[in-house]
């Protein structure tokens, strides 16, 4: 199954001031990934982490896979899409056969009433597992992706470097595969 | 484009017109649930099916207890709020302890592109089966519940019925629940 | 992870005496798979279905990929044997990320008091959705593999056809997998 | 091997005798849960941890609710009836609609290999949350039900006290239901 958009040059899309005018009316749905690389029984080795300029604060933060699912956008296309931005056309995902998330982010705008946290707006991600089998060169804004095993990636310094949160979400990622220590 | 609902005062409620803005721009969040009865061992014994106006067609439908999920709110919150709103205040909900939905259901403008579709708006919606121990009154548009054993959902006659193709959301919440047969 | 298991020459293997009277005492532990092949955006596309006979009644029987989880290996590495097992070594099997399976199959040795049926013993399964990505080549006493469309997997006939009442489980991988019609 | 277990009359038990025979031939399987009170909305707001004599170490040992799935008994029953076993009949257990455990626990006998581990054999153990809204009398062997806040669980020293490796387990059930710092 593929997109199914209206006949629309760019498709998804929005103006600034139509996003910030959206944002401010109803939760953003987004999609979100953590790719890994697996051994051939299905076993995640190693996880990816994303260094990456933040458009909130200009400063470098770790963050995963994530973007939004544009208006047309089914969720599969979106997670493949989105990952492409933030890891290149050569990685080479295996989607999961299954469009159920492992667990749902909700980030509210303002800080300290949920452990994530969105500055811009109250977004809702539907977040997954993904191994990728190919070559992964971090696109945009996105300056590099780190690889890490599951016992490094539970480290409390890593992952209170996560942004708005986000190291939750890796810990949850380890848990639901197995491989949390 | 006129609506059925009563303008409340939640927060999360739109204008008309802001509503069909944002319709146009993003996919729109929604929950879904299958309420049921279940036995002492949680094995489903019925699930309840809305018989309601349908605010596209003016005809009777037959759907699921739906509804948007709110700006500031939470998913837990907008699933109690929605099954409140849909089978009144003595239902009493077992919500679950796990946020994650047994399936994800993806609704199109365009019909025949894929089998659920809202003439609407392209919606994403969390779907859930939710075990309810109470007295069910349908509110607001819904003019009535009926309680159906598993076999009795599964006739294709009764999943034709269901609003905007979800017969499909009927059968995977049998098949997930091991109701199925 | 590998399997933890002690120096025995023989593991996992038991003899016909010793099976049968384990059988007797407690539930024995499979694994069994629904073998797929996926688009780019992880949508099934095509399950395979295998020819086989069954030890049971000598006839020709359809069933799924599945055998028995040794002493001393692991899940995965139970998945992983039985389908090379069933499909041959060239077939690359994409193994899950997380060892939960999207559903229990209970066989128990009445038949008509579940939908799920095996006359040898009272049997648990965890059932899998396997993506393959290379060639099958059934083995053993497996004579042939069919590939269906989720379409044609979910005809009446074909659902029917499957050995101790697993057209079920296939329709709960199409469900869970979101290619149920 | 001398067991704490009293020989009741159900079929499903075995001799001291055949059952350390059978935990040499096969995997034994199990059904666990952590037992939970929760929220109007499915929220967890503590877990329970039992107090218990090891059989094994005869020392005081954390665990969680924990047994056997007896020949030709459901996997619903067998969590019900341990359940009950180990909390008490009045601790109103609302057991979960799917049959999918939230993870699968995986003990070997020999120590170290793999987080979790059980002397006396390799189990393989359905894990749950269950929510219950009774009272809770811990019997038999169970000395005592802690209740812990979400917080309070992920204290390392407690996480490390539960028997075989279970804090793990513990751990992914939060994980799971999204209470996971």
């Amino acid at each position: 199954m593929t997109s199914v958009r209206t006949p629309d040059p760019n498709p998804g899309w929005l103006s600034d001031l139509a996003l910030q005018e959206t944002r401010s009316r109803v939760p953003i749905l987004y999609v979100e990934a953590v790719p890994a690389r697996v051994d051939a029984t299905g076993h995640i080795e190693h996880v990816g982490v994303l260094l990456r300029g933040s458009a909130q604060t200009n400063q470098i933060v770790r963050t995963l896979v994530s973007g939004r699912v544009f208006h047309g956008e089914t969720i599969r296309d979106a997670l493949q899409r989105n990952i492409e931005k933030d890891l290149g056309p050569a990685a080479f995902p295996r989607l999961p056969v299954s469009p159920v998330p492992f667990t749902l982010a909700e980030y509210f705008p303002l800080p300290g009433l949920t452990p994530l946290h969105d500055p811009r707006q109250h977004a809702v991600a539907l977040v997954y597992v993904v191994p990728v089998t190919g070559e992964c060169n971090p696109r945009q804004d996105a300056l590099e992706l780190t690889w890490l095993t599951p016992e490094e990636a539970q480290a409390p310094s890593l992952l209170a470097d996560l942004e708005g949160g986000r190291g939750q979400l890796l810990k949850q990622a380890l848990a639901w595969s197995g491989a949390l220590i």
